[in-house]
């Protein structure tokens, strides 16, 4: 069995070999989801904190149905920072979060590397980072990355086109981490006030014309734009922004015909994306999240492999 | 076994046979819940999700516990519509928890007839409608009227007084819709400024005066004052409300003395009913909340019972 | 066996029997929970309710962790006292929820004497105090002398000094009625400002120096300093108190260099305690915590003994 380590902090970190055993290791679980009775004892008596230090429902429900169908017990700490730290440091939560035994923790925190700093101050905690501010997130690339397999038979050598706001997209970042493990040609496309150039580093073009970006593509990824940061200093509005940048079916006609729709939700029909792509036979948005649950069971299994006795 | 359709939405498409067949069921799970072990195996294995999009604590905990004594693993989700949506369509979030196969989905929401939506547009959706706006709230009338048959020996014939405001009352319209399977005289009385006329198409009689209305009733139902609602347009103030339609001990003692005494909680004692009356052995006000557990058990189980297998 | 009653309402009326077997049942979780399958099937079949109406998080999380590792079925109700209850009173909240056939019901809430009021009014309520207002908090006391017997040997005659705001604390008051019963010698050292005279009618010494107040200990407890009570009449802020008050290893090592460093927390560092007391070999923090899961489980158990069948 491939060594996947302590923790899923991120894609970046990760071999091909370890990204590979993670999705093989996925597929094993879709079948269980689809059972009359989707529960396996496989970690029956170990203990999941979800801590969700951002808001999030649909990551946390699929963490949280994830643990229970495994038959592990699952525990929900949903608060904003302020609330449960009352004054205490990050690490202070954890390290009591940690003294109760759980077998594992799913973070979900705004600030961008907190894993991280967890991961090297409290050495025996074990970590599966479910978004950290700007930067990554791992089991949603990892599901989105199983999507695409299952979908076009492979992942090596597509041409993967993230249309919006990658800058402050941890899905994108992790995506990109992830497929170019597999000599995928990467595209973003954005507004010019959404500065990518970040990513031209990591070997992906940029572009400022959805047309040209979606021609050729083997996959279309559209990225949420979050209303929060519109007004700050990105596009006048998001009309504006769906003017030039909302993925159509006559788009996709003329570019891209047999691309492969992603849409890691939630999205606003018409704005990042028009309601017959989302709608579409191309489109995977369903199937994304049903891979999201045997993902994130296989993440659990693979992390807690190394405590499960013989019998299970 | 009568079959009772892929959902339960409210109770004004059931037919009697199915209404009984609910409360027949329910009857069966009582004695579960009155164990030391309070579980069986019955939904092992089995995913309910609890999507309350509108504040609810006793619904949400009591078809949580019923989830639970059947062995289903119980997700909540609880959050404002705004919060878990952020822009995407009700459509979407609902599409997006059935991509994780749950077996049911328990809904309450703020608008009426959501669930119908959803039911329509997404038809692979089980859904159990846990309180829709103000229109229905069939897992509360079931009770109801199991807690009735179960004190007075039948549902036939009797004479049951709503007292309040029906009209922003999905338990009521519930209520109605249910009993007039079985003959029963049905009694609306409230202030005039709240306007009940659509009960009378109904069949339902409107009064204005809470003596009269209370005389030879078999079953008298406190309603709950919204606080909310109050001061938009109906009366004055709670005092001058409970001055008028109170159910007090004397009242009930000279129009109804054996009527069965129901509450859906909650209730403020001395505005809507009175101490004496609630606390009375003629209020069944913990009963009904008892026959809740065993109501909701008894729809999780004829919901999912297409997908039980012989062993269980 | 001894027999602890109908509820844990706080450690005053507890007996010295009472309290050593709580003591000793815990001891034999302490082993279960440091294993691989952290699961016993004791409380199969049970319902648990925890109904904290104030927030909480490590509390709520310690007693959930605490069910499930002994399978009952656990429920969270986490809510402001006022949304709740729409109006009801808090004894019609409980007897709703006690009409749903719980087991348990672990209760926080901000008015001091809640439980009482609740154990008096609704005789068949069983209930754990997780903390009433400025009272008692019997689990921490209890997790507290489990940490302090086990690091010491024993809990007899010890000298245990609290430092910081006794008055508004709960867990203050649990230690030192559980404490008075093995003999202990007790000191609180404070500010002036907070008045800690009624705790001279229990027989413990009031300091104002630190230095002084620590001599000798063979227990040193950092109580929280609340940032919400501070602006009211305590003292000026945060860094004047902790200027003279603050727990550091140079204080420590000249007056108690053995001395057992507990801190319920949350603490803030620098505030309270140093980090370098904090982290130090002296300081049981996070023990105390581990401990808090085995004592709640004794808890449970005890309280649910009476009802559990022999093939238990």
């Amino acid at each position: 069995m491939v060594n996947v380590g302590q923790h899923l902090l991120g894609i970046e970190s990760l071999t091909k070999e370890q990204i590979v055993h993670y999705l093989d290791t996925a597929e094993s679980f879709i079948e269980i989801n689809e059972r009359s009775i989707k529960k396996v004892p496989t970690l029956r008596g170990k203990t999941i904190i979800n801590l969700f230090l951002e808001p999030s429902t649909r990551t946390r429900t699929s963490f949280e149905i994830a643990g229970k169908r495994l038959s592990a017990d699952t525990i929900n700490i949903s608060a904003s920072a302020s609330s449960i730290t009352k004054g205490e440091t990050l690490i202070d939560t954890v390290l009591t979060i940690q003294a109760m035994n759980p077998d594992l923790i799913v973070m979900r925190h705004a600030f961008s590397g907190a894993p991280w700093l967890l991961a090297r101050e409290l050495p025996e905690v074990k970590i599966i980072n479910a978004g950290d501010g700007l930067h990554e997130h791992p089991s949603q690339a990892l599901l989105d990355a199983l999507t695409m397999r299952r979908r076009l038979g492979t992942l090596e050598n597509l041409t993967v086109t993230f249309v919006g706001d990658a800058l402050r997209g941890r899905v994108a970042r992790s995506n990109i981490f992830l497929l170019r493990n597999f000599g995928c040609k990467l595209r973003i496309v954005a507004p010019p006030a959404i500065a990518v150039d970040e990513f031209k580093a990591m070997g992906v073009e940029i572009y400022y014309n959805l047309a040209e970006a979606l021609k050729g593509s083997d996959v279309v990824m559209s990225l949420r734009m979050k209303n929060e940061y519109l007004k700050d200093f990105f596009v006048p509005d998001l009309g504006e922004y769906s003017e030039h940048y909302c993925i159509t079916s006559k788009l996709i006609k003329e570019n891209c015909p047999d691309a492969l729709i992603l849409a890691p939700g939630p999205y606003i029909r018409g704005v990042e994306i028009s309601s017959d792509v989302i709608d579409g036979v191309k489109s995977a948005y369903a199937e994304q999240v049903t891979m999201g649950v045997a993902v994130r069971m296989a993440i659990m299994y693979l992390l807690c492999a190394g405590t499960l006795e013989e019998s299970n």
